[in-house]
């Protein structure tokens, strides 16, 4: 049976903009409250359908079975000025009820061989179609702005030499990686005087915007 | 006690923005399914503070009691193209289980005196907020396109006249309360074909936007 | 030679997107000035594939010079509370230096025998690729709400009959037509008792957003 | 004479929103031929008007001659992934007929003492307002991500310190930005092998979106 690709993601969209709603609120309150914000900006995105094709072919997926079984066909980025931010965040989601946290992995503290960084969380995420109520799941990855920049770049590498960097390019990345790790190093020894000097700057941006 | 307004409407904004998307979802639903959606459009606002002061004097409400009682703080606007199709977004609304309705009125069935017709819901949404959950009231208002458009002027016309607009304008605006009923009675006379043919059109139209 | 349609429409979507942003721009003025908007809101849209070829096919214009000659690809629709307030909008478009008018329609005074009604203009607008500046056909479609209306199921129903209505669906658009046209004659009427309202209402609302 | 802020800074919002539109459009032109866009992403905003009053107080600009005089009301951001983009952007900017070039100062290259990095560009760009074309001041400043990452923490300490951050603070930053500095450089290395890998990957998520 031929599966409407088109159709059978309108429900991930449909959790992937809630979300985001969602996760932009968090930023809002913090920002009306003249407190730093540990949500920089969020993003999301449905993951292409090429790309789940052939990740499901990697992974051995049945067709029928990639809808309920793959867990980043919709996808939460959410960005953080600091590594502090992501525990905060972490936090923050645990407490909602309107979503079940299924799974965990923190690549911050236990980054991959490779350089990368971020904590990864998977929820179940209700939503109401015509039909009834559904569950989707939620791929959540916490980063900095600088494990993203970072990410970002692997992931077009990985992309282009189908998962097989050259050895000198993996040399190289890993150099930035610590170049990476390095920014957000010296960015939280400067934590607390930026944080209270955003406060300060809040207040003041509120009631213009 | 002095109230921050700007803070305290933040709830009341991130549930109207919470709605707006999930109304908006069931839309994209049905054109992906090539049906004819019974939403049109959705709007929502937060009602200005001066309004809100306003109303609260009127009503005899105290300042403190505001956030509580007033039961059209945030507000959905849903937009039909035919008179059936309210019944129809009464139904999905009623059918959800992540708000909870506390009363309606039909005015469709039942116009008000001046001309006005609309069908209204109270609803209790529960939003997360930073320091826990909360429940927010939010009122949502359903309507065609021409009771729309009659509806936006005579709003303006009773800002204008204090609520005590003068008789031979109440008649003209009943005259086009008239004209925007009968437009409606028009309309739902070709809903089958109407329907049949957007049905049609939908199904071409997915693929390519 | 095949036609990279995605690719070739770019243009068409830029201009569209930077149009809808100027006459949005011209409401708000409006209403921070506290003056009735001739533009009640704006909407665009790049006709879909399927519908340019076909279009093409029936109209005799070989592919290659479809781009070019086609008038309406980037299509922007002004949607005007009143019907004088067509005329003044497009006033305002015939003063812009920065778009040039190549013809204009006004099917508002002169109806097709369908009963439909709209102004219409094409204009040229220049926009700026990365390969340096090129000038884009653009179709504006300026009407009332009422005639939105009409419009948009006439739409529907050509499609499904592929141009041809059957004779009696015709006669109900007609009668329709005419509700739709009464309802912009009694808004009429009322038209200076509503405006006076307004830039009461809007001076109150500027404040608030 | 007291100035209406709210209206005097409509123009100023519009050009805002026309040069937000402009560049994405590039960087969409980009996405879609398949190559590395030199934008990665866009920002906008106004100055709000306590920022706006104070910085002319410290200047000496009397009240009437602001929006004449002061160069950066009306701001937008363009973040470029690697050093060299932003060569790129600001032949992209001198290269356009729609906006012109009044300034610039390249502190990536002499970057102050403080370690701030970014290009300056000063524009004049016209826009159409109901009574008629106004020539707005833009400032346009073209950063990476790593730069707009330090930049946005000074920008916080500074406004705590009233502009005289302490000396320990000032060395803690010089240390941050020469980590920014670094993870450029790294970065910059990498480039060729990420371009290409770009390439291959637009290409696939061209279609999906």
């Amino acid at each position: 049976m031929q599966i409407n690709w088109e159709k059978e993601l309108i429900p991930f969209h449909q959790a992937v903009e809630e979300l985001k709603i969602k996760f932009k609120g968090i930023r809002e309150e913090y920002v009306s409250m003249g407190i730093h914000s540990p949500i920089e900006f969020v993003m999301g995105r449905v993951k292409p359908v090429p790309s789940i094709l052939q990740k499901a072919a990697r992974k051995n997926i049945p067709e029928d079975q990639i809808l309920k079984r793959m867990k980043d066909i919709a996808g939460i980025r959410i960005i953080c000025q600091f590594v502090d931010d992501i525990y905060t965040v972490v936090k923050l989601i645990k407490q909602r009820n309107d979503l079940k946290v299924l799974g965990e992995k923190d690549y911050v503290r236990e980054q991959k061989e490779s350089g990368y960084r971020s904590y990864h969380i998977v929820i179940e995420y209700p939503i109401h179609t015509v039909s009834g109520p559904r569950h989707i799941l939620v791929e959540i990855q916490i980063r900095t702005l600088s494990m993203n920049f970072w990410a970002t770049i692997e992931h077009s590498l990985n992309y282009k030499y189908g998962g097989e960097i050259p050895t000198h390019i993996q040399k190289r990345l890993q150099r930035a990686a610590e170049a990476s790790f390095l920014l957000d190093e010296e960015m939280s020894k400067i934590k607390d005087e930026i944080q209270e000097a955003q406060k300060a700057f809040a207040k003041k941006n509120t009631r213009n915007r």
